[in-house]
């Protein structure tokens, strides 16, 4: 008789939302955000080998839909994620996202999660991240222009991975900074609300940017920006839309992700198409330089790329090992023979 | 107090194998499989305002993993699906998938469903819908050449949707024949097992090929067609994968999905890259003629297309609602303030 239960092979691990949040407690928020950067670098260290296509968009009147692919030649992944400014109006997210590993030498599945909060980990990680590898030495103080929903990430992150232990707020919404700074409350993070950009730059060593304007804005303006200081610009990352002003970009050594994505979609979309730029991934592998200097402004012009989805899922399959944090899912049809799917089905019957 | 339960926003519905096999026996096959080719006949008349991207391949020396995107405006779709012909070495499926729908107002997903089992049934549909519009007047008998997983499919379809009552069967595996036979036994067919190719040709109107041969086969013979019928050529699918002898190819009018994929995977690779083909969305909505004669060789060099596989999908979700053959998976993270994500994930602590 035919064993009508699906087998191991054919059911696909799932991390809901609500598992998603629990594994971040499981672990520890900090502790996790640390992972996933270990995951990140270590997945930027071997950047050559990954098959690098663009992302594959759909865009209509309303925003646009994604799916980035990524493989390191063993493992597959893609992320699902949309962008719909005018969602928040009608009390829906502007960003949703979910994403998937496949095993490379058989196609089949491995791993199918949520991606909205694991992508809010994933682009602190990353920034925290490069940030270590980039920032002054001694940092310890972070301006957070925006406060919006990846400023708590952030804040967290860079407390974690790079020693960070001021953060000073600011959000043209007071409630949005007053938001943030009580979720930040009792982290171990002294947290200050600004009342003015300039204000919330005093003493940074830092400076993040996460501002969700989706047109050319002007958040940073060339004054405000002293020498020697490590920029992480996260909110300029679609066409249209950056935060800094050309002069600092002009002041700056940049760092990107993906240069072909980053000169569509980053800060540099206002500089010319070969404006110099250096790759991150060689920094971290010794082939290019980081900062050399105390007074160089260094500028990352994050934009999120697909290996850091596929390095965050990596690490979520690691993790729920062993754990309850998932559950299977029936996604995939295994007939005993191959050739019988219809004999299958009909045994599926009454 | 924020509500910890996901809203219903949320909530994307989810169709297991199980609950498809469900569906099924729920709505019938024969009045399943004339379902789906009712819609997809319906969105190859309003072909012309899809976004028909090419499918995004990723290749391995063992196979290969696709994503195929497409969206009529409204509706956004794309399947998952893998191809690795060594994976039944290892008792594994060659081929898995599994099918979103999102709405592109929002970005929302609004359908996760397996498509192993809806796409044999959905290439099926399409088969027995170009038939309808091709195949001689009063067709009833059907050779089966090759028994494999789509064989039973493309029998009951031929059988609900044109009106074919004799399956002559012929696989190089007695055994596949055998099985397949076994599977239609009791469904309203009269199904004969031929000893040759020849011998399952005998009287028959349409000529179904549907073999796993992953090179350049010749599964018919010039010399085995005769003048009238329609040929459902479905195994020849993709680079390097044909089953028709070119001289057959030179005979017939031949009638094909989308070009720019079928001169790549179909039967035509094997001819000069502007051999004329008729695309099937014309002759459906009246722009192109079908069959003329009737001693005319109809050709459906048929690979699979993104729209018949979004067609299935949005027949499912019409199918599903008021049914309890899905369930709802937490996919997408919704907190009451979206600029609020750390909040809801730090609430749910503990």
């Amino acid at each position: 008789m035919t064993n009508l239960s699906p087998s191991d092979k054919a059911l696909v691990p799932f991390v809901s939302v609500d598992n998603m949040m629990k594994l971040v407690h499981h672990i520890g928020i900090e502790e996790m955000l640390t992972g996933l950067a270990d995951y990140i670098e270590a997945d930027f260290k071997r950047w050559e080998l990954f098959d690098k296509t663009p992302r594959i968009a759909s865009h209509s009147a309303e925003g646009v839909i994604e799916l980035m692919p990524t493989s390191d030649g063993e493992v597959y992944g893609f992320k699902y994620v949309n962008g719909h400014p005018k969602n928040t109006r009608d009390g829906l997210q502007t960003v949703t996202a979910f994403g998937l590993l496949a095993d490379v030498g058989t196609g089949y599945p491995v791993l199918l999660s949520e991606m909205t909060v694991l992508t809010a980990l994933r682009t602190a990680a990353t920034s925290a991240m490069v940030a270590r590898h980039l920032a002054p030495k001694g940092a310890d103080t972070m301006a957070m222009i925006g406060a919006g929903a990846q400023s708590e990430f952030q804040s967290l992150a860079m407390k974690a991975i790079c020693g960070v232990k001021n953060i000073r707020l600011y959000d043209i919404d007071p409630a949005a900074s007053a938001k943030a700074a009580r979720n930040l409350s009792g982290m171990g993070l002294s947290v200050t609300v600004a009342d003015t950009r300039e204000d919330a730059m005093q003493g940074a060593q830092i400076i993040t940017t996460c501002t969700a304007d989706k047109q050319y804005a002007t958040i940073l303006t060339d004054n405000m920006v002293g020498s020697g200081v490590h920029i992480n610009a996260i909110g300029g990352d679609c066409p249209g839309k950056t935060e800094l002003a050309p002069a600092i970009l002009h002041r700056s050594d940049i760092f990107v992700e993906f240069p072909p994505q980053t000169r569509i979609e980053g800060e540099i979309q206002q500089l010319a198409e070969d404006h110099p730029v250096t790759e991150m991934w060689q920094v971290i592998n010794g082939t290019a330089k980081g900062r050399t200097r105390a007074d160089q402004i260094t500028l990352f012009d994050s934009v999120g790329f697909a290996i850091e989805d596929f390095s965050a899922l990596r690490y979520v399959r690691d993790q729920i090992k062993g754990t309850e944090m998932y559950h299977d899912l029936d996604l995939l049809a295994d007939p005993d023979d191959p050739r019988d799917l219809f004999g299958m089905v009909q045994r599926a019957k009454g």
